[in-house]
């Protein structure tokens, strides 16, 4: 009966340690996001170094399309949360 | 009897980890969106700066093709959720 | 002759656990298609941005180019499906 107690138990730390290594690799996904907003945000400073009448349309664009980017980023976030509570 | 339970139990167990493991190596792929739509925001934000009066249009192209470049984010996204909760 | 039945239980468990792990990383594929239909992305908010009255066709090479660049993340989704579910 002890030995059922004792698997049971093992099992479950067993599964609980892979949810938590999967929460970690998740957010690999993260490089993604993080070069390309950097790319947008040097472009973006190259366009307005060449046009400095049109800083607000180039803030308004490298703002919107680093939103988009940002969304991949925001999904490994919400599985790493699901893995580490809900799962 | 009980060995067969535990087993059946410990198999189990052993496969659920594997899911968690899975999910989160699935995310990896937002990578690629991050960076690809990235490179949309920051080729945008340049054309912006070379063209303001074409502001809507390049907003509208970059959209749509960073809608494209998303959606290997979603299929990742997807199969993270149905590895840990149906699979 | 229980000992079969657990042995044979833990070997079809094993597989599982790698036909899942297999799908998680099946996905990292989509890393490729999200990079290059970003750029493809990029490149096309540019044309525009220079051509504007060519948005049409811009469009259309875009959209066109990045439904190829679609394929292998369509393959891997494919593939996971299987693995998780058929195989």
């Amino acid at each position: 009966m002890l030995d059922l107690i004792l698997t049971a138990e093992f099992n479950a730390s067993y599964v609980d340690a892979f949810k938590y290594l999967g929460a970690g690799i998740a957010m690999i996904a993260g490089i993604g996001a993080g070069i390309g907003q950097g790319i947008a945000a040097g472009k973006a400073a190259e366009a307005v170094g060449r046009q400095p009448e049109a800083e607000g349309k180039i803030r308004n664009m490298m703002l919107l399309g680093q939103g988009v980017a940002e969304t991949t980023g925001i999904y490994a976030f919400v599985i790493a949360i699901l893995l580490m509570f809900v799962a």
